[in-house]
């Protein structure tokens, strides 16, 4: 199909933090171009972001409903080919499902959705209209992740015995909501965050970043949520003792009131026969221990690297890939799905990127985690 | 002006490298759009890496003088704002003239031409046509380098007396252009690649980076220049010796042969009062170095960081931003020059990106560095 | 008081390892020297032990019990000062006591006994006699440990939320203890190291550096250990949530199969306004994270490093010291105390080492940790 | 021969620092004992200082040559062993004279003398007395510098082509000599310290460790020297430019002016299959780069490394050893050699410290360098 691929956007207006990370990502390598938006509530909002970023004026709306209305009206030769949704959390289910039904493709931004019987739901959605949803958990999408769960898969470290992941981040120290700064504010509401604050907006990506790497799912958990800052109402640190089905254990911490602390999102996991460790900050670099000789230091790029990390490497090692890259990659693997479907082909069999499945993992975890108050609970799949 | 910016590219077909680097960094902030190429001088590899890009066929060429007669005689509406120019550097000055005499601003890859003589006639044609003329050295568009200009600025380590800069790469430690890998063949090749091998290619980096950062340059040099590789006809390894108006001095050493290596370009500034490092392949740091505290650690992104790095930020701290924002960033600034340009406004005040005159500048530092012969030479304004 | 304090030493026999250790320690600055033994529960290793180390032959003996009737008779001019006590676990009590009783000072390895109960009554022992009773919680001697203490003391970083404590090794990945490796073979054995495996040798390191930083107490955790390693008595692998004294949150684990780690011993601690982090490994620097402002690394034997810190210094900034160092540093401290002490004077107000009073509390989060079987436990004061 | 090694220090009294470095250095292992000094030329300091170290008073004495005399008619009971001579450069020759001459095994600090014409001088007296003479060139010492050089001797990196040597500080970035710090006044002072200041300070710790690694000699070298510090009378800096024997490059630069950097002594050498990085300031790990597969970070102590470094390693992986420990390791290295010497028995054929030949090829270094004026000049064996 020799064609960029054609997409709106609903959310992600002038303010807004991760709509310009997705345009970026999803236009990095040129396979796909913005043309139509439902950027904000306030319609004046919403012109005004689709003339920063230069679209017709007619395919700038003022909600998601009239943009799918509009857009699914569209001749084919212009027609949507999917939607990428960046609402906070409590608007993703409606556009989802609208879009979905419509037939459009969705892409999604974590969490899934405000509760966990929106994420089943929302699966149901997604298994009955046979449509594709992609969920950025953008960290999977970077090259020496892949690299350490090729080798995990590979055996290179044995079977898992311990993983220790965590998400440490300081912004939130003071009550920032009370300010007007509008990352804050929805973050820390339940009424558009969710049940949890720091959990769910970032302990999740901790979560799926140790299931993708392990393959391993948790089976109980015990968490201990603080508010540590006076007025807020929703969990803003998190400590969490792990089990794992096959009887790996693990800790997942993860905060926003570890002062200095950026996006500190690390992740060691040990087997019974070597270690391995990746830091988000420091991302083109994988160490790997072993019992009997020196730890190496794999770095993206280069020729010894396998082919899961080289398919999703832009540039040659030393010159360094960050989030925007890892970013662009899941919306390369969406793509590759994407054009098989709608060319009406089988999808490649390596094609790769978080799912509806993840959503709803993900949002168990989170329910759990809130429902736990110390104790040991169990994470049935949902 | 309410519209992307239309561009050209002259190379950068399958199988290159550094042409697909400048698609996404033209492309990353959604400003500009390729729609016209040359990319090979044999047609066919043109036509089918145009097709790649998705161009339409008729603005793929086969020749970038027969893109320059065609795209000048299309109509104002879809006609090309700018060129970029990727192709090994023999053959930068002939589009460049071509182009800019056909009335295109042009981006350039460095060095800048060449030769000297060719950088000195092409400088002339820069000035005369009055057309925007840049070279992409990339890394003076990384935020924390900008934020070390800002600070060496304002004093912040006093006088400068001590540069060390290095560029150490391995990719060349054996005959790699005896293979077909097309990277190495033209680097290697004086007929394609000029006076200088390793120093042309990634020394000029170098000495860039420390003329950007200290705002001084060089007023004599001694070179060692070595070729290690047997069977090869340029340096591939080179340690200079640098004495700088002002009286500061210096080392700068890069090489192609250091095993192991990367994209190590590090440099280190000491002033009277203070000291800084960048890290090229950790370039989200910053270390300041002080007499009587404790030395800093600054990462972009953060508030505390000046206008000069914040302007070229696009995302928070703690998610690592690389090589190709930093390239993407010596683009953002020329669209807003190119922007001013084409409105007939002044350009503003601020605005910031390598021109011509880095150009003369790097061709004088290859032209000396190869006279040397380990003796000391003046470098003198070209 | 103008002589070398004598010392003689239990256990740290040929093939033990934390008696030269502490031989090396006593010893640095040329204070204290060696000058008899009960190196062994053999005889005859104990003899070989002692002529190894120059001692007299009638100052070596085959059992501390002889030790303590033979020294306790001899004339004060060559009368010991000190016992330093570097046995297994289970065989701290009885020589402690016996010296202790004997009118001797005593060093003692940790864990200070083999059972809480053995602790508690330890304690009141050296309440009776008076002695000095110190414990080797050697990297509570480390100068930047001071440092962070000093710092968080001053109000730094304001009142403290979140403490993440870490000692990960990987020596015991397999089973080590299975071959004749002496050192693996008592660590791992109930009947010696007591109730605990991992938690005793490493995890109550962990533990005391975070109350030493802190001054925090725990007032509850809860505990997932494991035993990975097939045929191991005792845990080789812990998770810790622990709750603190005033509200803080913390994670502590520990790990002794964590392959190709080696002594990851690692605080983090974050306040209302800022956090500091050190690491065992790179023991010269300490980490401070400011909420606006870039982070810093102290670096040990400078200028701006505070009294605390540069009172357990030897040699300038940029010259490494390290475990070494950092373990005589508390008998630095020890000595301080122990010649007052001996001249009949009061000690310095500022002496610091770890006391019985240390050797409780660690034996005291042994015990709850043992008994929290992944459930809340209290942590009350013993 | 069971008894501890006994010795005498000349320098290193109250205020100085690297006596108390020799001293714990010396001492370390428990082999052997200061018994006597002649610490300063001032008696009552001398005396004062003996005290401080608990020496008996009759063997503190106030000049090196009374020493001497009175120690040489000592009986050979307690005659000393060996002689450590710490004081300004100036003060080498005569001591070292003086007590080879009388029968004493002489340790020497670094450089060996004040010129080269006395270092060629005390080559022909070691080689005349018989005695052993060793210089205490301590970075050597470290054990993963050993491994280094085993590395390079077993091919492991092929034949060397590149060195990279550095010896970065900043504490004579102001005219610190006009205050009352006595270690800047004699290394700034000609008088004492010879005809280079930072070159002959740190630049051959530089020169001797690089010359120590690969087994390479200088044959030319071109340097350019500043002193950027009004008022000064020797070099605070400089960058030189080396060749070496067999065709490899080199670039050796060194500093006091670098404001924030402490003892940055740092290595790379890159040969035709593989590359080495050794940072004094991290010294307990090795870098080691290979064209083909990731980089390895060997650690010090574990089972992989080698029986060169194992020698010289007292403590396991991931406890760190610092500056003490590698200088007490050629103390160490010094004691068999001495023992073997004192037994009339042949050296241990692996027996490695540095002897009066380093000394003059390191006279010889500072001698070419301080000549070359920016030219190239050769460095013939002296």
């Amino acid at each position: 199909m020799s064609r960029k691929l054609r997409f709106g956007m609903i959310g992600g207006g002038r303010g807004a933090f991760i709509g310009a990370v997705h345009r970026i990502a999803a236009q990095m390598d040129g396979q796909a171009e913005l043309v139509a938006g439902a950027f904000s509530a306030d319609p004046d909002r919403s012109r005004a972001s689709g003339a920063d970023l230069f679209l017709a004026p007619d395919r700038v709306y003022g909600s998601f409903d009239e943009m799918a209305t509009a857009e699914a009206a569209r001749p084919a030769a212009d027609r949507l080919d999917f939607v990428v949704i960046v609402t906070p959390n409590h608007q993703h289910f409606a556009p989802a499902k609208r879009f979905l039904e419509a037939g459009f493709a969705v892409v999604c931004d974590k969490p899934a959705t405000f509760s966990l019987a929106e994420a089943v739901e929302l699966r149901r959605i997604v298994d009955t209209t046979g449509q594709l949803f992609a969920l950025t958990h953008n960290y999977t999408g970077n090259a020496m992740v892949r690299q350490a769960r090729a080798l995990i898969r590979s055996g290179a470290i044995g079977p898992v015995r311990k993983v220790l992941v965590e998400y440490s981040q300081g912004w939130l120290s003071t009550h920032l909501e009370a300010t007007d700064q509008k990352q804050a504010a929805w973050r820390t509401d339940p009424a558009r965050a969710g049940a949890a604050g720091c959990v769910g907006d970032i302990g999740t990506h901790a979560e799926n970043l140790a299931r993708f790497l392990t393959g391993l799912r948790i089976t109980e958990l015990c968490a201990d949520l603080t508010t540590f800052v006076p007025g807020r109402a929703l969990d803003d640190d998190a400590n969490i003792l792990l089990r794992y089905e096959g009887g790996a254990k693990g800790v997942l911490h993860c905060s926003q009131i570890c002062v200095g602390d950026e996006n500190a999102l690390n992740i060691r996991v040990y087997g019974e026969t070597g270690g391995l460790e990746w830091h988000q900050e420091h991302p083109n670099e994988l160490i790997v221990k072993h019992p009997d000789r020196p730890r190496e230091i794999w770095r993206r790029g280069n020729a010894y690297v396998g082919p899961e990390a080289a398919a999703l490497t832009r540039i040659p090692p030393g010159h360094p890939e960050g989030y925007l890259e890892a970013f662009a990659n899941i919306y390369r693997e969406v793509f590759r799905a994407l054009r098989a479907d709608l060319a009406g082909e089988p999808r490649p069999a390596d094609v790769e990127f978080p799912t509806i499945e993840d959503g709803v993992e993900g949002m168990a975890f989170i329910d759990a985690v809130v429902h736990s108050h110390g104790a040991w609970v169990p994470l049935p799949r949902a």
